[in-house]
């Protein structure tokens, strides 16, 4: 028995050494960080975190110091499923989706590096164990760069040893699109893996019309070419379009996800383990995309996500971006020609400079 | 040209004359009402608000309290489809769905408000003015009262003029059930309008043994048998059941509801001006539903409510039922022989009483 003693959260505002740039929120100079710390009545620690790309995030701590203390205080920690649906039901009406989600992905999280420290387990050894040697790609966040940055960019990402990459799409007009997608397939040389990302910039027919024009230059995928609440206009365009379709970072539950791969809309489910409700719900995704013969990816937190991918025998790429919190984090991800490392410390292994965060505390 | 000045947004805690009781949320006791109220460059005000049974309030007010004024202020306060789709896509990481959607309800039922009174009209003209007035039911909250209860309770509602009752089903049996809304249909007599709502109690199988179960007593409508997020679930019950179908109050946008309708998922689509997006999102609802054929019915805020159904073609019932707040308006609703009038006031003629709430504040 280890039961949940006290819930510590933390709200940070991490400043981004390299402001960001895509199609849907503009530049991004600034992220906002949540963490909670769980001590159990054994005095046993497990550490969560979520993020959101500028706003929310107060709302979202808000959720994690008022309303999830007395929901799961006294509960077994090692009952995650049975914690997981309590939070769910309690923070259902007005919940469902947006903060509350991340709030709970966060607590969950947190639960599950609980759980794997106490059983002196990597947490990728507890939920599975297929391979801790995991295929991963640079996520460039890049599109207000010019070309040449963008080439420069690219060749510090394989300079650290990336073998896959992927760019944004969605400029103003599918000219300039197509442009950088040639002189980036130039650069790369055939067949090295690259993927294009829209952040849901498109129509569905706009999103046709551009997949077809990229199909020239053998992408991996082609990700979230329109608004997520579309699951139709992804079976369209993953049908006319002719190239492979990735989206999941703007979907909040296993049952939006179940949609899209139940109705053909997607080649690659992408969630994100800090919103789409934690490692207990992105297991059961992973295991989903499995079911229907699908390769699962990922977005974000890939310090923690790459415990996820090394137990799912459907892995794919893991999405390596660091938001700028390497800086932060005591043992950042190690790659090695382009695969990341699952670490082998008990848990997920995030250890956070408690000290080194707090002039950013909001 | 009426620019948007300032936004104030109220947190309260409103206590319940008598505890509700449902099969999810067990008893309720309270509700949290988070208010919005805008001011424009010419004085103009516009009221808002939104609710929830009991979490994430705070979270809201957050929300409408760090997010949206810098959103907002200075916009043209008339653009409502514009102020929609800006805070819509600013607060989407971390919002679509959740605590974003209730505060934007709550901002954009407070911009309708403003626009009607600078037009000086009551909201229902100006959106449509299809008729003023609005049959409507009584939602009975009911589930933990005694048969005895219930059919008091009823004769209560009888005798302030309702024409339609609602009750909760989904006990710790279908025989208990079953017992209760024969007990109803028994003392209301053939004909009389009677709903049963089991608050996403069931599986699938469970809700379609359920109607079955009640088909000799000739319900309107059976409103939420499942989870939300199973919309083909419903479609099988709305198929299997022989029952009519309403849902929609746990559903978060336009497009969740668009799932639901092209889906024939659902008989009697049910938003929620305070959750689904506000009016702007309310009116595109009940416009889909139209497209469908389908009537469109309500869930809370009923104040609001019969404006937006008072200018629908394709109106059902009204919900009513005041969660304790009429005490803090100064005209609550008025019912003739179970029909709700739309005002004549200005905008949608809420005024609540502000002094009276302040001791409810959070």
């Amino acid at each position: 028995m280890a039961l949940i003693q006290s819930v510590e959260t933390g709200f940070y505002r991490i400043p981004l050494p390299l402001a960001l740039s895509d199609s849907t929120h503009g530049e991004i100079t600034s992220f906002e960080l949540i963490t909670v710390r769980l001590r159990d009545s054994e005095d046993a620690e497990g550490v969560g975190y979520t993020y959101t790309v500028g706003r929310n995030g107060g709302s979202i701590a808000y959720i994690l110091r008022r309303e999830i203390p007395e929901l799961i205080e006294s509960q077994e920690a090692d009952d995650t499923e049975a914690i997981w649906q309590r939070a769910w039901w309690a923070l259902h009406y007005g919940g469902r989706g947006g903060p509350s989600v991340l709030a709970l992905s966060a607590l969950d999280i947190a639960l599950w590096d609980l759980k794997a420290r106490r059983a002196n387990l990597p947490l990728w050894r507890l939920l599975g164990g297929f391979d801790g040697r995991v295929p991963c790609y640079a996520g460039g966040i890049d599109l207000d760069l010019s070309v040449e940055d963008l080439l420069k960019q690219t060749d510090d990402n394989l300079g650290k040893g990336f073998r896959a990459i992927k760019m944004k799409v969605g400029g103003p007009d599918l000219a300039s699109d197509v442009a950088r997608v040639r002189a980036m397939r130039e650069h790369l040389g055939e067949e090295f893996p690259l993927m294009a990302d829209a952040n849901m910039k498109w129509t569905v027919e706009q999103a046709i019309r551009a997949a077809k024009a990229f199909q020239p230059f053998d992408l991996t995928w082609l990700e979230e070419p329109t608004i997520p609440d579309d699951v139709a206009g992804h079976r369209r365009i993953l049908a006319q379009g002719g190239l492979p379709i990735a989206a999941g970072e703007n979907l909040r539950s296993l049952w939006e996800f179940k949609n899209y791969i139940v109705g053909d809309a997607v080649s690659y489910p992408e969630p994100d383990v800090t919103n789409c409700g934690g490692v207990t719900s992105f297991m059961k995704i992973a295991r989903l995309a499995e079911a229907f013969n699908l390769p699962v990816t990922s977005h974000g937190a890939h310090d923690v996500t790459v415990h996820l991918l090394a137990a799912c025998q459907n892995r794919s790429y893991l999405e390596a971006h660091g938001f700028g919190l390497d800086r932060y984090i005591e043992h950042p991800l190690i790659l090695e020609q382009g695969v990341a490392i699952a670490p082998m410390r008990p848990g997920h292994g995030v250890s956070f400079d408690w000290k080194g965060l707090v002039p950013l505390s909001v």
